[in-house]
């Protein structure tokens, strides 16, 4: 990809390495834990640094240029939910902001100490210590689960249970559960509950004001619902400890399959079909033309539609062979053998087949697989190499990781999404895209492109993924990125979309926030952060202004 | 029933009638509207009495008995939205509280105009006049409805498009859509979406402090949800006037059943399992014994499952099939014949058809039917009279008529609900039942008695709904029936319970919604308020205490 892509845009073959740690000149930490908090802090350069971005475009090119913007004074790990107040005692006595940080992955600047001046320092609040899955109630089918535990910790955890919380956003595997419930978190599900708030039973809460702990309940119409203010506060209300979410048996019954159609709209139209029919496919994703090429889900002639079933109750024939009628009316093209295959599993060998079963490399896009492949081998077996679910499995996994090898070989490689109603769908896709195409033009990048997916499908609208690989500007990659960001972003809300449907808004996305919120619903989110945050300390520049 | 019940009681045959308007003893009216509000404000009696309650059994009883505790000084009964704004200047400037009032139907004391000494008066807003249906997205199968819609209004205009909101309360009749989203009601629908919460797109709020629009959405993940702030606010952050919906086609396809289990617990026991296989029926309801022979659901001998699936798109068959081998594998009895038996409506006839299916009377409730009742007859027509969930589906929508025809009789009858997780389940449901058995007893009514069912299933638990019928204290009904809720709700917070699941809070529910509810959060809503409503004239009383 790297050789074709440079050959495009004229690359030379020189991929960057970022510098040694040694080689950053970080300014000297401005604040200094008490004693107490003395055994979970840290100050040197390596925690500093590795705690000053998220895993934004721009966060990796500035990385690799040694350039660490705003690092935080102090690192802390708390072990426990005492330590966790402890140090938000300490930053409220010592005008320090702090940042609640789960497993960094941030896109959007939500995890950057950039906060501004009015503080004495910057504390990032590592929750990466408390990782456990605390507690199962197997009757309920509910988990109390630590923030800070990683996609593949809490999975394994589960696993031992035969349960699954089945929640596979992209970050998987560097991104916390409590990170997911700060930023409503979107999953690999494309239908049905695909944002962490439809999983959250009860939440755990430290606020400088006190610790608010909700109640477990499976739904409840008692007032406004406590979770959903805490659900997507990014840190501004305090800091998420613990998280009793929704997990399930996990599905030993699986099918669908891969379609293809003439356009990307002529696609749409079947997936809009599929979201509204109430069948409710585990996934369901297309891909334009272009990007199933670079992807190796197809061959660039016709965008590729994914579907796939699972159950972990009983199986999913009549649900794939349905999927499969309305695909074709709508002028999908499929292999008929293949997309009536199903990967049957045997109901008497639930639990053992279900351990073969593990987190999203084979699990979550692998719902996307024709065929047996997904339960039959290990991931990276899974399907064969012309098989589009497979290829576009694989692709789905690495991305992040091709992103970065690019970007050290000059490209601009980043992504952004939305989230719209159907009815505005094909003007906002058209509109974005060549709003993007114009800002790279601007930047001297025309031979970059951009691509698009759709990522979930709602009965009313869905959520498009866009991909752009450009050539950098070498030297102002930031820029260069911001001018095309901003086009892509003011496009996407004059095109009634959302900012965001799940990357959360940070401090990247606030410009356009600040438009799409209603002005006094932030005067209400304000209000309420000083009750429980009077000092305006928790990851301030994120969300809303403290106090203003 | 009144004979069967009342030969049970030892009651007296002669029914008690309300007392003419006119023999009403209201409190003139403290505030008197400008003249450009005349045109649509009301002061005579018969006005202020009918919007002085709710539809609560102690509101059916004082106004039995000619007592009208807290009148409304005006009633207003604004045609646009500029008149609402109008009217919330007027009660600011004139220092009078102000009761949003959808269709009347709370049984919560959400409506009654308590708010206490510090007004100069109290205004109902009635929104019975913004009633439209306003505009139908028919892509995104959404649609923009006036707050004060009725449930047969609104479905009504729906049904001319092929579409249905298909949110079918007990209140249906008698309760809008604004007051849905008031109070986050519940549906028909016994798993899956259930709550108003999920079908709402997008909310247009009138507060005191200016108006709020939300954006049409399928989904996001930018900051906290606006409309979950305004999802259960009961009035207290304004007036709802707009809500964008999601609808969707008109089900064609139906199938299901009724089953039998020795005891409710067992019978619980499949409805989890039910819940939880992901089948997703659009009917799940579970009636003990005792309930069971009252409605004519069942002799009494058993309680009484019924389950439902349909759908727009496909013949439900393969749910069908599998809910009723769930259903027997965990000791449920069912007729086989029945239970197979599919209401398969050919797909080309689907308006057709679809028209005859006529809100809730044949269709939310119809779900329950076995075989082709629902769609085959008028409403009343459907099902055998000894058919199960034809007996079930009749009792449903009469219940509040029976009810009120009870009272008059001198029959303490009234309702409440709860959701918990299901490892609490059985636990609540003995301590409830008992809290409520002995405190019938303490008041002198221990021939009384209390049943009770399940109405909506999660995954992680249940929402069961009780039914207390008794004989009621003459002269004391009020404060009889305030110490056997007293009771209940008591036990139901105890055992792990919500004080609502659709009920809302209101003025009766706020002792325990008060334990219920983080007091942070509460802190943090008042502040909201404050923004939203600067003097406190929304709603007080209810939820929260303005400014407090």
């Amino acid at each position: 990809l790297v050789a074709l892509v440079g050959e495009r845009f004229g690359l030379d073959g020189a991929g960057r390495q970022p510098p040694p740690v040694t080689a950053l000149e970080l300014p000297r930490p401005r604040l200094e834990p008490p004693a107490a908090l003395a055994p979970i802090a840290a100050s040197d350069p390596w925690t500093r640094a590795a705690h000053a971005y998220g895993k934004a475009y721009r966060d990796v090119v500035r990385a690799l240029a040694g350039r660490i913007d705003h690092p935080p004074d102090v690192v802390v790990t708390p072990r426990s939910e005492a330590e966790v107040r402890d140090v938000l005692d300490w930053c409220a006595a010592a005008g320090a902001a702090v940042i609640p940080y789960g497993g960094g992955s941030s896109v959007v600047g939500g995890v950057e100490p950039d906060v501004g001046e009015a503080y004495r320092g910057a504390v990032t609040l590592d929750l990466g210590a408390l990782d456990r899955v605390v507690e199962v109630d197997e009757v309920s089918l509910a988990a109390r689960i630590e923030a800070g535990a990683l996609g593949p910790a809490l999975e394994s955890q589960l696993r031992a249970r035969g349960l699954t919380l089945r929640h596979f956003p992209q970050s998987f595997e560097c991104s916390t559960i409590g990170g997911w419930v700060a930023t409503r978190a979107g999953g690999h599900f494309a239908t049905g509950p695909t944002h962490i708030d439809d999983l959250v039973e009860a939440l755990r809460v430290v606020t400088p004001a006190g610790t608010v702990q909700t109640r477990r309940l499976p739904a409840s119409g008692a007032g406004p619902s406590p979770d959903r203010l805490f659900l997507g506060s990014e840190g501004v209300l305090g800091v998420i400890t613990e998280v009793w979410v929704r997990v399930r048996r996990r599905p030993v019954w699986r099918g669908g399959g891969a379609a293809t159609f003439p356009t990307f709209a002529a696609g749409a139209a079947a997936v809009r079909a599929l979201a509204q029919s109430g069948l409710q496919p585990a996934n369901c994703r297309l891909v334009d033309p272009l990007e199933a090429a670079i992807n190796g889900a197809g061959d660039g002639s016709a965008a590729v539609l994914l579907v796939g079933f699972e159950s972990a109750d009983a199986p999913v024939d009549a649900a794939v062979a349905r999927a499969g009628e309305l695909v074709q009316d709508l002028g999908g093209t499929i292999d008929r053998a293949a997309w009536a295959q199903q990967a049957a599993v045997a109901r008497g060998g639930r639990g053992e087949k279900a351990a073969q079963d593990s987190g999203p490399a084979g699990s979550a896009p692998g719902t996307a697989a024709a065929g047996r492949a997904p339960v039959r081998g290990a991931p990276e077996a899974g399907g064969a190499p012309s098989d589009a679910a497979g290829a576009w499995r694989r692709s789905f996994l690495r991305a992040p990781y091709v992103r970065d090898a690019l970007v050290r070989y000059g490209v601009l490689c980043e992504t952004f999404e939305t989230a719209v109603t159907w009815d505005r769908f094909d003007a906002l896709h058209d509109a974005v895209t060549a709003a993007v195409r114009e800002a790279l033009g601007a930047t001297g990048s025309g031979a970059g492109f951009v691509t698009c997916r759709t990522t979930h499908a709602y009965p009313d609208g869905v959520a498009p993924y866009f991909t752009v690989i450009a050539p950098a500007r070498r030297g102002a990659e930031v820029e260069q990125w911001d001018e095309v960001k901003a086009a892509a972003a003011t496009a996407v809300l004059a095109a009634g979309g959302t900012i965001t449907h799940h990357h959360a808004v940070g401090r990247d996305h606030r410009r356009w926030y600040d438009q799409q919120r209603p002005e006094l619903f932030a005067g209400a989110l304000r209000a309420a952060k000083v009750v429980l945050d009077p000092q305006g300390i928790c990851n301030p520049g994120v969300l809303i202004d403290p106090g203003g």
